[in-house]
C-alpha cells in the first residue's frame, strides 16, 4: 500500500473516465493470477489532505463506473447521479467519490474482452472465473495506486452491496462505514436458478461459441437478450407489472391472434433485451453472474456469517425493500442478526416501495435520508 | 350435439390411446375456423346408461391427456395417476373420466405438428392461434361425439384450471360442478412476462426457422430447454428450492471455478430444460403460453368476471397453494368474491405446501379429501 498523500488539484488519478494498469499480481480465488489488473473509473469531488473523505461506491451486476456521469454508450445520466453529486446525499462536496468498474465486467476494467497478456488475443472464455473477493480485492489495489489507506465509506446496491458487505470483512483497517441497499450475503437457490437460466440462453446461442466471438463482433446478443429479459423479471415487483402494465394492450385496440408484443409487458421486456445487448457483453455477464451465485459471505468465516462478520470493524447500514423478491427483506435481516451477534454496529431500515428490487435505483427520499444520515457522520470531513 | 346413448362396453369410442378426426368446423375466437379438428383422448371407467358420470379432466400447458396412464414416450405415470383410478379421490369405479390434449398441443391433437388439409404439410406457425375457450369448445366437439351431453364435473389444476372454470361459463347446461386447482381466471402482468422470456428464446434458436423444423426434425431444442428453465423456477417457491437445493454443491467438494453446473440447482434446471424436449413440441409452447397469456375471463362478461361466471349453473370449488407464486391465493379469492357477487355456489380452500405451483401434481392427503368430498356429491352415480 503506498502512503497516503494529498493529491494536487490537477492529479491526473482522479477524474472523469480515469484508466489504470497496474501490475499486481492479483491473486484470485480460483488460484489464478492476473496481471496486469486493468480498472477503469470515476472519481467525483476531491480527496481532502489526508484522504479520509473517500468513499467506494460499487456497482450491481449490469452496472459501471458512471455512477454519476453520462453512460458513454446509452447517453443515459449516471445510474445513480440522484443519489451521488454536490450537496446530494453522497455529497461530492464533501466526499471524493470513487466508482470502479468491477473486473470481469466490459467498460474497461480487466475481464473475457479485454487483452490475455499470454495470447495478444481477448481472454474470452480464458479469463479467470472470478469472485465478490475477487473485485473487492482489485479495487483495494485501485486504492493503493490513489493513496488511499481508509475508506471513510463503501456503499453498494445489489451486487454492489455484496462487494460493501465483503470490504470490512476482507480488509478490516480499510473500512470505517459500509452501507449495504437491497442485497444480500449469499445466492439463494432460486437466485442461482434465474442467472443459470440466463447463462443457459447465452451458451445456447450459436454465435456464443465458446465465447470466442469478438474477432468478427458477431456477439450472442439473442440469447444474452433472453437473459436479460428473465433477469429483468426478477428485478420488478408482480405488484408494480401490474400497476406499470396490466393486461394492456400495446398500440392496439384488440388482440392480434399472433406472436407479436401485443401486452405492453411483453414490448417493454423486449426493450429492456435488446437495448442491453448494445451495452453489455455476453461473457461478462457469465463471468459475473457466476461470481454472485458463487458469493456466501459465510465462507469468509468457515461457514458462519457471524464469524465472518466478526472481523469487520465497520459500521454498517443495510436498507431492504420490502418488495423486493431477489434479494428479500428477509435476508437483510439475517445478515442484521449476524452482525449484532458479532457485536458489530449495525442499523436497519425496511423501505417501501412498490418497484421490487429495481427500488434502488429509483427516486427514494426516504433512503436518501438514510443514506445522507449514515454518511453525514461518517466522513469527518 | 348427438343424443346421450348407453355405450357398450366394447364401444371403441371409450379407452386409452383414442383419436378421432371430427369434421366440425370449429369456429376460432381469432375468427378461423378449424377443420377436421384432431382430438387424441384418453378415457377410464365406465360410462353410465343416462351418461351421466362423466368427468372431464383437463391438463396443464406441458401435460396432455395421459392423466392416468403412462406416458408412450417418457415411461412415466400418468401425472394424476395418484388423484384419478379406481378408488382414487376421482374414482374411475363410479365415473368415467375423459382426458383429451388441448388443441395447439403435440400429443395428437390438432396443433402446429399436425397436417394443415390445405397444403398437406404440418401447419407451423400457420396454425390459427387458439384460445383457452377454443381448447374448450374442442373438448365440447369431442362430448359430441362420446354422446356425453352433460358433464357430471370438469377438473382441472392451472391451465387446466382455466379451462374447468371457463367450461360453465361457456356451456351452463353442460357442466354440474367445476373443480379450479392452482389457477387463475387471468393471466397477470408477471405471468405473460415470464412466458414471453420462455417464446423469445424459442425463437432465438436458429432452428426454430419460423417454425418451419419439421421436415428435417432439427427442433429448436435449446431454446424450448431455456424457456423451460425458465418456466420449471415459477413451478416451485422459493422456500421449497432452498429445502430441496440450498446452495449445495453437485459431486464435488468444492466450487469448479467454471461455468458446469457446480450447484445441484443448475444440474436440477439442466435436467428439466433436456428431458422436456424429448417430449414437447417447441411451436405448441409458443401457442400453449400465448393461449394462456390471452385468457382472461372477464372477456366473457364484458370486462366484469362476476358477469361472465354469472351465466354458469354448475358448483364451484376452488383450492389454492400457499406457497403458489405463479397463481396465487388472492387470485383464487378474487374469482371467489366473482362467483359469491354471481350467486353461484362457491367452495374454497387453501392448502399448505411447501412446493409452490407444482403441488397441485404431488402427494396431497388434503386435497385429496377436498376433491373427493367436492365430486363424491357431484356423480350422481
Amino acid at each position: 500500500m503506498t502512503s497516503a498523500a494529498s493529491p494536487a488539484a490537477d492529479d491526473s488519478r482522479f477524474g472523469r473516465d480515469r484508466k489504470v494498469s497496474l501490475m499486481g499480481p492479483l491473486p484470485l480465488d480460483c488460484g489464478a493470477e492476473l496481471s496486469p489488473v486493468e480498472l477503469a473509473y470515476e472519481s467525483y469531488g476531491t480527496l481532502n489532505a489526508d484522504a479520509s473523505n473517500a468513499v467506494l461506491v460499487c456497482h450491481a451486476l449490469t452496472g459501471d463506473q458512471y455512477v454519476a456521469s453520462e453512460h458513454p454508450v446509452t447517453g443515459k445520466p449516471g445510474w445513480w447521479a440522484r443519489l451521488v453529486g454536490p450537496g446530494k446525499p453522497v455529497d461530492t462536496d464533501h466526499f471524493c467519490v470513487i466508482c470502479v468498474n468491477v473486473i470481469g465486467s466490459c467498460m474497461g476494467s480487466s475481464g473475457p474482452a479485454t487483452i490475455n497478456p499470454a495470447t495478444d488475443a481477448p481472454w474470452g472464455m480464458d479469463f479467470p472465473v472470478i469472485t465478490i473477493a475477487d473485485m473487492v480485492r482489485a479495487q483495494a489495489l485501485l486504492l493503493d495506486h490513489l493513496g488511499i489507506e481508509k475508506l471513510a465509506a463503501v456503499v453498494g446496491g445489489s451486487m454492489g452491496g455484496m462487494q460493501a458487505l465483503s470490504w470490512p470483512v476482507l480488509f478490516p483497517d480499510r473500512v470505517q462505514a459500509s452501507l449495504v441497499i437491497a442485497s444480500a450475503a449469499r445466492h439463494s437457490a432460486q437466485n442461482i436458478a434465474f442467472h443459470e437460466v440466463g447463462r443457459q440462453a447465452i451458451m445456447a446461442d450459436p454465435r456464443w461459441r465458446g465465447g470466442a466471438y469478438y474477432a468478427d463482433g458477431d456477439a450472442p446478443a439473442s440469447g444474452l437478450a433472453v437473459a436479460r429479459m428473465a433477469a429483468h423479471i426478477t428485478y420488478l415487483s408482480e405488484a408494480g407489472l401490474t400497476e406499470k402494465f396490466g393486461r394492456r394492450l400495446q398500440d392496439r385496440d384488440a388482440k392480434s391472434f399472433g406472436f407479436d408484443a401485443d401486452f405492453q409487458v411483453e414490448s417493454y421486456l423486449r426493450h429492456q433485451g435488446i437495448s442491453f445487448v448494445d451495452r453489455f457483453d455476453a461473457n461478462s455477464y457469465l463471468y459475473i453472474t457466476r461470481a454472485m451465485d458463487y458469493f456466501d459471505l459465510a465462507d469468509q468465516g468457515d461457514g458462519s456469517l457471524a464469524q465472518a462478520l466478526g472481523r469487520a470493524k465497520a459500521r454498517f447500514c443495510l436498507i431492504s425493500f420490502d418488495t423486493d423478491w431477489l434479494y428479500p427483506t428477509a435476508e437483510s435481516r439475517r445478515i442484521v442478526h449476524a452482525l449484532n451477534a458479532a457485536g458489530a454496529e449495525a442499523s436497519f431500515v425496511e423501505l417501501s416501495s412498490p418497484f421490487g428490487h429495481d427500488a434502488f435505483l429509483l427516486e427514494n427520499p426516504e433512503m436518501d435520508r438514510v443514506v445522507s444520515g449514515f454518511l453525514g457522520n461518517g466522513g469527518e470531513v
